[in-house]
């Protein structure tokens, strides 16, 4: 029997422990291959790069870097690297949660988004806290998520946004499904002077809120579940779709 | 009565005619201020910067630049620019089509992802064809798509995506109230070589074909209708989470 090929990538670049410890457990399933950025491409989120040409190294055997994001490196494995469409696209594991409307920036789940759309069942995993990262802790899950997905496969579009709590082994309760939640934000800006004295702004440094709730992701993650998130990429709010429907005087409709 | 605030960006960069004309008509209904890229910024999708300073630089009253992206442009306008929390945010009017599964790359889509997270009713419009681009047809749609959001408001976590046929005033039919279709990908990149004789790849240069339906954003758009899309934040996929929910046998949930 075939062994299923697998695709790895991240946003955190090529020599992130993340993607090593990912590549290793992939490689226990399937014939994995790494096409990743070559340096890391937090918060890029599903950029696609249009403007100039990319290169690829090839850095060993079945392992690639890209000087694009991740999306460009989804895009470019699939079409022009992999010997055939991968039965599985695995991203990670982050360096940091993906929680919440974060999803929305992050270059982790829009690899897995890039996966999606060009064929291929997709997931994403990240670590939820700080540094220290245990990033063995999460592997396991990874497995139990890839074995899932090659297995039963997924819905149309739809991929898995994976968190698992930096935690011991000892202290994680299992995994739950959950859904998106949403952060409260604290527009955190700073703003700082430049060696001549030019005002400048940089954006981060806050420290996030959650809205609680027992199905949101974050608060799986905070209660010590992995939490398991099917994303949709249709973005369509449907109740609004009625309503809008019923409701809009336009010139014809 | 005080007048609306408005904020009005985009991702064709501060000096695109399509942001001139947007600017105009947001004038007539309210307080409009501009925060633009200093560039063009296009499919740099939801992409926040935060690995370094952005310069702001008021051209003149209520017109600033920035160094960023079409996110930084609203996370600094709405937190460190305008006098209050804008009534309005309006991206556009974006030189080309933002439909289907490229919504998720979109930098114009993405500015009103992060107006709608800063709570903030926000709507994105394009103009869907090829050059010549005529944004005086546009206009008056993102004048009626405005006056919408500002007397009605929207839904929690939705943004509206219009898309206008590039075609003359007297071709188009009316709005329609779509949802995101689907777009069957060509997967176009082209191998080319540099100077040196190393390969590279550059994304790009496909005609992508879509899914037909009725009531697809690009069918309205086919058709000769302006398409006005609901789109939600929250990426849950419900359906998806009730089936893992019955059918994911893990160590707990």
């Amino acid at each position: 029997m075939m062994k299923p090929l697998i695709l790895v990538t991240n946003d955190d670049g090529i020599n992130a422990p993340g993607l090593q410890a990912l590549f290793k457990a992939m490689s226990v399933i399937g014939d994995a291959y790494i096409v990743a950025p070559d340096r890391e491409r937090s918060a890029v989120s599903h950029s696609l790069t249009l403007h100039r040409p990319l290169r690829v190294e090839e850095v060993k055997e079945r392992v690639y870097n890209t000087n694009g994001t991740p999306t460009d490196c989804v895009a470019i494995a699939i079409t022009k690297i992999l010997p055939r469409k991968p039965d599985l696209v695995a991203s990670g594991i982050n360096r940091g949660a993906n929680l919440g409307d974060d999803v929305t920036y992050s270059g982790t789940v829009a690899a897995a988004m890039e996966g999606t759309q060009l064929g291929a069942p997709s997931f994403a995993i990240s670590l939820a806290g700080e540094k220290p990262f245990h990033y063995e802790v999460a592997v396991p899950f990874a497995m139990e998520v890839a074995r899932y997905i090659l297995d039963k496969g997924l819905p149309d579009d739809t991929l898995l946004n994976v968190n698992v709590p930096n935690r011991l082994k000892e202290a994680l309760k299992g995994m739950r499904i959950t859904r998106q939640g949403k952060r409260a934000y604290d527009n955190a800006i700073q703003e700082i002077y430049s060696p001549s004295g030019e005002k400048h702004f940089w954006i981060g440094g806050g420290k996030p809120t959650w809205e609680q709730g027992g199905d949101m992701d974050m608060q799986a993650v905070f209660d010590g579940y992995v939490s398991v998130t099917p994303i949709h990429l249709d973005l369509t709010n449907y109740e609004s779709f009625e309503v809008l429907r019923k409701t809009w005087k336009s010139t014809s409709n």
